[in-house]
């Protein structure tokens, strides 16, 4: 089963149809020795698949010789990358990767996979690496079209579909259990090679200008070790580390589903590590960038894959079919393996991901859709590089502008609450103003802003407290901040006080020069602070809000 | 007083003398009309011509025609993003150079600057953009020094440090008033300035080969159009954005401070728009980059400049200067400007703030110290780069580990605390996990690491509790690994709940899926979730902890 799986996404990375079996065999033994997940199983995935594609054809031509080094260069690089953030223990640089850019670049890349391979359905060469290149390439070919490889693969595509979607149920109806179904169903693609080959065969189409796999070299992978040519690999390493991190994300969200089911936990440090020897692996076996996929690894579970070994009877058995099934394989249509790729790849179309993301959060929202519009126009690493940047940019500005409230008392009790929600009573001497968020550099001047703007505002203002219970920290921009907010209101007349500042922040303001500076005081509580500054006074000066 | 201050800039930023006197005349009404502080005064100042030096000398070379071009153009350029930022209300970006950042950059920009000046107090010819290409070229000519030019520069450096340092408490101890001994101390430059040209024609030293200031073209600035070359233009764009923004911070710093002594406030935004005005009217008027500067701002400030026709009567001052006085400046030395500056950067050297940032905190000293080291020994666009990307990435790595506790029942009440700090009680059947920041993309995958970690750890555990208290925000990312948690917990058996959930992260999680699958409930507060949960149980299952 895997068989076909690993010749179509060889096909889609542009590679020989080897290729993806050798990506098979050997990673499946580097991860089972390193990593911690019991039931993962690496090899070539769709999506690496594809951004394997988009980094070497900048670099050589489809079926050259130096694009099958730079695809196992890039396993190379990446693996080396992997391991090396393994054994830093940073595996946390993935979590930059928000899920609305993943998401996003998932879908965009199913959507880009399913149109690169409408040539092979058509039976037509074209290029491109983004849908606008893609589409004008197709269109400007589609006359050449070959009518027996477009019947072979819309055929196929139906069949794969229907399979995929209604063969288990449909089994059940006429009487089968629900396992033999399942497993039924499962083996439909490889049912789909077998019918696809015969028709071939029997109707000789390989001779009328049906494509097919051909002569796959029978035999185990070359181990061979890559040559070392600096400045290829200097402008390798974005592409690898992009490689690299969007294989990890994926296959830690695999492992970590499959562990959680049998209750057991992975360590994401060191699945770095076991994706690095994979793809190392790969390298040296003449392979390409691999990582844990869904499908392969749901068969392994399935079929109760409980140790590390598991993984190595599944190469050996692929190291078998290597070296006796290929023969068999030479009269697989190219339209075939591309629907499949095309099937496969349709459930990675996530709409309602984008529809959910805009009824949560706007922000969310765009930055999916940037990195969607970026993957589809421009291209897979620009879509990452685009969505990445702006997630980060977006969770700055937001929390650079933190909510900040006016609060006075809240009548009859010792509670400070917003003057504009709730009914409280403030000093015309007073003004408190109250943060909800940690001070730093990027809110630090905003926090002054704020400040002027509410002490200057009234001649009457002889005080102003900064409230700080949701203040988790300060940092030194913060704490300039502070000290230029204490001197110009010190200038102004005005003196500056603190409430309610956690025992942390205490600590760090303490070794400072701030507190010597501070015109005012620190109080515990703010009714405190209010009761210090007024005294008896309080009631006499009081204004009402609300 | 400004003349030679103007003088000197220029030569700092390797300009023809009447470029720094051509800056300090339009820019000042262009700043006037659209700014908001009104004592602010804009023209060179030395950061922003160290800048304008390193930018324009990677395109010409100093003394060409098109080293004034782009200088000009800097000007242009960086006026335009000003006023953009400024109509766009974006004048936050600035807030992403942080303290350590801005202070670093300005302590290394200051040695920079007093190393540069050096080959004209040596008189020799000497080049460099950093500290090891200047202190290379000028211990390699050091051989050709010019003795009478370096007993100029050194008895002005003296002098002028002194009259900076102890001249205003000298006078005053011989019997002057304050305001008369400050009046005096200050005018102490414009008295070096006539000594030196005195000596320099006394002794004829022009000839000699002391470099003086020479022919300055008299009149007024020329009105001129800067010319518009595409590629010239784009190859500026990342130049000029570092002038504007860290022109900005300057300028805004110095009003800030001015605007408190008079209880004003200053607009942020209206500044931006305020020294894009002034720049552009720099540019076409012959100029250079230019931004607020402290030293010429305090003298509007002192003389009680209190509208903005100060800034008018300023701009006058220069022009009237620049039609007369010039001829007067012809036999000037070099080494007197540069003494000039070098005297007025070493106060920008804060050794003190290196020795403050490593004791507040280490993270705003890395910040600081790769700043000052890149600047120092790369170049200046390059310090300030690798800041800012260090300060947001040490932020953010920061907030991807937020501080968590699992907690118990604090004995006898009602409050819940951190089992490692406090004498609680828990129950063998759940897991309390309070989490102190906002959930979003960056700690999301943490969260599912922690609690798989506290969860997954004995097999008796059969509810955890997410409490939230201190969660002001969820994001997509952060709801999805809620959702994955929710799910791999419910393939574990153990189910999920929330408890102390903030009304508007409720709202949010309402407009999602989230909480029709959550397995647990969402409690109000802590307390009633362990009271559900466990029921009387708790007493007779408990454990101790401390």
């Amino acid at each position: 089963m895997l068989i076909p799986q690993s010749l179509a996404y060889a096909l889609l990375a542009g590679l020989p149809p080897q290729v993806g079996l050798y990506a098979s065999i050997l990673p499946l033994i580097g991860y089972a020795v390193f990593g911690t997940s019991r039931a993962l199983a690496v090899g070539p995935v769709a999506v690496i698949s594809l951004m394997t594609a988009a980094a070497a054809s900048r670099f050589a031509g489809q079926g050259s010789a130096e694009y099958i080094t730079i695809a196992l260069l890039l396993a190379l690089i990446s693996g080396v990358m992997l391991l090396v953030l393994g054994l830093l223990r940073a595996g946390f640089i993935a979590n930059f990767l928000s899920h609305p850019v993943i998401s996003g670049f998932i879908t965009a890349s199913g959507i880009l996979i399913a149109v690169s391979q409408f040539k092979h359905i058509l039976g037509v060469s074209a290029t491109g690496h983004n849908l606008v290149e893609m589409l004008r390439s197709l269109f400007s070919k589609i006359s050449n079209l070959n009518n027996q490889t477009l019947i072979i693969g819309l055929v196929s595509i139906v069949f794969l579909f229907w399979v995929r979607t209604y063969a288990k149920s449909f089994l059940i109806s006429r009487g089968l259990k629900e396992r033999s179904a399942a497993i039924i169903a499962r083996i439909g693609p490889v049912i789909a090679v077998i019918v696809a080959i015969i028709y071939v065969v029997a109707l000789g189409l390989a001779d009328q200008g049906v494509k097919v796999v051909g002569d796959i070299p029978k035999g185990l992978p070359p181990l061979a070790i890559p040559e070392f040519d600096a400045a290829l690999w200097m402008s390798l390493l974005g592409s690898s580390l992009i490689i690299a991190i969007i294989g990890f994300v994926e296959s830690v969200s695999v492992a970590q589903t499959l562990a959680a089911k049998k209750r057991q936990r992975i360590d994401p440090d060191q699945e770095l590590i076991g994706l690095g020897a994979a793809n190392i692996a790969a390298a040296f076996s003449g392979g390409y960038p691999v990582t844990g996929g869904f499908a392969r690894s749901a068969v392994n579970f399935d079929a109760g894959a409980e140790t590390p070994a598991a993984g190595g009877m599944t190469a050996i058995g692929i190291a078998l079919a290597t070296l006796f099934l290929t023969p068999f394989l030479y009269f697989l249509p190219i339209a075939t393996l591309a629907a499949t790729i095309i099937v496969a790849v349709l459930s990675l179309v996530d709409l309602g991901a984008i529809k959910q993301a805009w009824s949560f959060s706007k922000t969310d929202f765009a930055a999916m859709m940037i990195t969607i519009l970026v993957t589809l126009f421009i291209g897979v690493e620009a879509g990452v590089f685009a969505g990445v940047i702006l997630s980060i940019a977006l969770f700055l500005l937001r929390s650079s502008r933190p909510h900040y409230a006016i609060v006075g008392q809240v009548r009859d009790t010792e509670h400070f609450r917003n003057v504009d929600r709730h009914n409280v009573i403030t000093s015309p001497r007073i003004v408190t103003l109250r943060m909800d968020e940690s001070l730093y550099f990027a809110n630090a001047r905003y926090l002054e802003d704020v400040i002027y703007e509410k002490a200057l505002q009234s001649k009457t203002i002889e005080h102003v407290i900064l409230m700080c219970p949701a203040v988790n920290d300060v940092d030194l921009s913060a704490l300039e901040s502070l000290e230029a907010i204490n001197e110009r209101l010190h200038l102004a007349g005005i003196k500056f006080h603190l409430s309610e500042v956690k025992g942390p922040v205490m600590d760090k303001l303490k070794r400072s020069h701030f507190l010597d500076d501070l015109t005012g005081d620190v109080f515990l509580t703010q009714h405190q602070a209010i009761q210090t500054i007024c005294g008896n006074a309080f009631d006499a000066e009081m204004e009402y809000h609300l």
